[in-house]
């Protein structure tokens, strides 16, 4: 054991850490091994025990837990809940610094901000999409927004979460936003994914021994991304493509005509196929599959 | 210019490349590159003049193409447009090997395999889910299935196309399954992005800012995925899990939420909730998301 890694050092600031689910304990536990004087509250108390013995302080009330800190940190599971438990801190919050990390849409996090306004806290909005066993990696990514001077004055202590910390901008629901943004291509990734594992193991084959390939996949998705989003910015979605939208439209049909064959769901891709179909009849079906921006940015009808 | 590159060498397989869309004369550059004595055909001929220029051999029918060379590849668009092509071929293909490089489903490359046999040729099928830009480069992925010992006794020139070059198996359709099953990712994906691209461009920000925190998420992805292909192999859709399906199904519904409100097209995603609300109805709210090819096992009803 590491013991002066585990001390109190005073010239860090004191860290309040509201939310002991999995990631809360996680944000709470490296505060605590970097040395920052940590103070817990959850709403059931048994699951700050193992951060009490590793030396954080656990409070009754969510009023003690903002009073003991400058710097409170919030991981609930949503804005409202988050506003709900802060509420019981009362006046308390006028003056530190309130810093949210939980999932919600742009819309919670301006509501959230202003809340924060009004009880006098100086607010960052935070995501952290990622699991709670990479929190305070050098290359975990968790990105801010808000009032840039507060993201300045306390970024050592954020770091201390993950090494590639961003503030996004001055606008309070950025992060939100990117989040969402981001976060949107996790579960369809994950449902393709798990398509093509049905496909592989209703031969009986492993679903492991599409890992390999897919792999290599997702690293040629990410290397094509530059590319599809400055056809976006530009909006030029001609010049030199990968694969165009007619290309697509052709194997999506292709996929659907299997998997009705060997009798697996693939209705989810129903309206994939009549976005295609879409942006074909806006005349894209040879521009760069990235023209589909085009069409959700005009939505035929309701959803 | 490297002469001796360019020089056919006798102990190099004459090889004969059918089709030369982008990837075909990427295929038959390679070839070229490495030394094999090239032959090609194209319907259109001009299209060959690159090729001849460094040194490849044009024909002006498919019989004296296939009849150049022990060893056909053909790249069409698809698996009828490979028949309809070799037919014109007659009774040349007998004792010849031949590679078939185009999308299509395991019934296609079953269809064509069957097809190959009636005309006495030694038989693999392959799938190059890739750039025409990376054929030839180190880490580009080929698979094929059929003939091992096809496999094995023209792997050298195989490997020509890429350095990551596999033999799935014996059954002529497995690179056409895992073609399908792994390529499936890519659409979803994208789209997934652009939709992230249109919420932030809503904003007036650029869709290029998305590319690093996207870039963070796939590789998140990619660590995930050999714990997901555990659980599907096992079926065991508990223990140590990222996210649930009900966590998904909670961040789905705000999702859409955000895109109504924002007036952005999130129609596509209707079925996947449906999806997730399914596999809670069966009990795996508090499973891990891979449970969800359970539900992709059992349609509910036609696509």
């Amino acid at each position: 054991m590491n013991w002066s890694a585990n001390m109190p050092h005073h010239d860090h600031t004191p860290v309040t850490v509201i939310g002991l689910g999995s990631m809360g304990a996680a944000l709470a536990g490296a505060f605590i091994d970097a040395g920052y004087p940590t103070t817990v509250w959850n709403r059931t108390t048994s699951k700050a025990e193992p951060l009490v013995s590793k030396g954080a302080v656990v409070t009754q009330t969510v009023r003690e837990a903002v009073a003991a800190s400058p710097f409170v940190v919030v991981c609930l599971s949503t804005y409202d809940a988050t506003i709900d438990t802060l509420e019981q801190a009362g006046a308390e919050l006028a003056e530190r610094t309130l810093v949210t990390l939980n999932t919600g849409t742009p819309d919670g996090a301006r509501r959230m901000a202003n809340w924060a306004s009004q009880h006098g806290a100086r607010f960052l909005d935070g995501a952290i999409k990622n699991v709670p066993m990479a929190v305070g990696k050098p290359d975990t990514l968790l990105y801010y927004s808000g009032d840039k001077a507060v993201f300045d004055e306390h970024e050592t202590a954020l770091r201390v979460l993950g090494g590639d910390t961003v503030h996004l901008g001055e606008e309070p629901d950025l992060a939100a936003l990117y989040e969402m943004a981001v976060g949107g291509v996790l579960l369809p990734s994950l449902l393709a994914f798990f398509q093509g594992a049905t496909y592989v193991t209703a031969r009986g084959l492993r679903a492991d021994t599409l890992v390999r390939y897919t792999t290599k996949w997702l690293e040629m998705i990410t290397s094509a991304l530059p590319h599809l989003a400055k056809q976006i910015d530009t909006g030029d979605y001609t010049g030199p493509i990968g694969a165009t939208v007619g290309i697509f439209e052709e194997a999506l049909v292709e996929q659907r005509h299997y998997g009705q064959q060997e009798r697996i769901d693939i209705s989810w891709q129903a309206p994939i196929l009549d976005i295609l179909n879409r942006a074909i009849a806006a005349g894209h079906r040879d521009h760069s599959i990235s023209a589909l921006v085009e069409v959700l940015r005009k939505p035929a009808q309701a959803a």
